[in-house]
């Protein structure tokens, strides 16, 4: 069965996963404390980072752009990323802003100055790096509302890896309840609908030892 | 004909200006200051990053990375990401080492601290920072030694997205002269075949206002 080296509150590892379960792959989560930089994880990927999925005794897939296109492509039944090149530039263009831009903005201000410092043992969150985050967040989630206003799906007519991608960082700050959501109608009633994937279970199920989301973090009606 | 928004030293965009000369695509360059976030340049890619390719009246193409698979799935001649699933994963691993880990750890510290914050109008250059991307740049040229040592492109037999990747970075840091190539002979190996391609040649011919490259820059026997 493929491994997927993951840790919880990394939303790229949160995408993969999602995507695996969209293309109903069966797999097994090996928790990696990557930080530490393990020669074992190193020789999985030099990078040092997670996401990594090892297929059976195949090389190591790492980077999570990398291993959704691969599966994309490997499981074409319900593509994830579009079906002509134009609608595949604009899925991309939107994992790319949520990947690159809310992770910048967002999630590493807020996700890795509550948590990751803790467990990296990196001192204390810096007040003003979170704060910069929830006002980053703002304008991410009136994007999200702004798109589905126009659009049944973040990328278009179908669901797409820019929703997993979204979804995914999302889904790291809802757990630390950091989401006013009841502000932002538009982009809630959007995540909504992708709570309720069954694709999105696992993500909701995680309990990270020592921190309890909130309680709408797993109610599919919050 | 199509327009590609850009900056000289970005590269991001080098990148996208290396598919297209490796596609044979005519194009024009227009110049932009992305960072004064005109309106009209943010409603071509309300990320406001460049590059941008514009085809002729149709709706902007915003992102490097979806940039380049747009390219390459409309251009399917000369394939620049691979045949078969696993090599496409391992040209998209590469390329996401040098538009991540190479960019966090070497171009921003080195281009934006020496020249963008004085196009930027944001201070002072941070030296430490300098430092730290010079020596993080050994690694990453040893990195590249090392797989050329084992393959004849840097993900594998053909030229590719991650030797372009790859390059557009390092030129980058070359133009301000802080790669000392005879330290890294099969670094400097490489990376003189990928000078030598017509794709290529356009970059070389750069000059940017008020900041003169080193000699050897455009040299193809450096």
């Amino acid at each position: 069965m493929p491994v997927l080296h993951h840790f919880w509150l990394c939303p790229f590892s949160r995408k993969v996963r999602v995507v695996l379960g969209e293309k109903d792959i069966r797999f097994e989560l090996a928790f990696e404390k990557y930080w530490e930089r393990s020669a074992e994880f190193l020789a999985l990927n030099p990078a040092g980072q997670v996401p990594v999925l090892v297929e059976d005794d195949d090389v190591p897939l790492a980077d999570s752009a990398a291993i959704c296109e691969y599966l994309d492509e490997r499981n074409p039944d319900r593509p994830l990323i579009g079906f002509d090149a134009r609608a595949r530039a604009e899925t991309r263009r939107l994992v790319a802003w949520f990947d690159g831009k809310f992770f910048e903005e967002v999630t590493r201000n807020v996700v890795d100055e509550k948590v990751m410092k803790r467990f990296m043992r990196m001192g204390h969150p810096d007040s003003a790096a979170i704060r910069a985050g929830q006002q980053n967040l703002a304008y991410h989630l009136e994007y999200i509302g702004w798109l589905t206003e126009r659009r049944n799906w973040l990328a278009g007519d179908d669901f797409s890896l820019a929703d997993i991608a979204a979804a995914a960082h999302l889904s790291c700050v809802d757990y630390l309840g950091d989401v006013s959501w009841s502000d932002y109608q538009a982009a809630k009633d959007w995540y909504a609908r992708v709570k309720s994937r069954p694709s999105f279970r696992s993500l909701l199920s995680d309990h990270i030892p020592g921190l309890t989301p909130p309680k709408h973090y797993a109610d599919l009606d919050f």
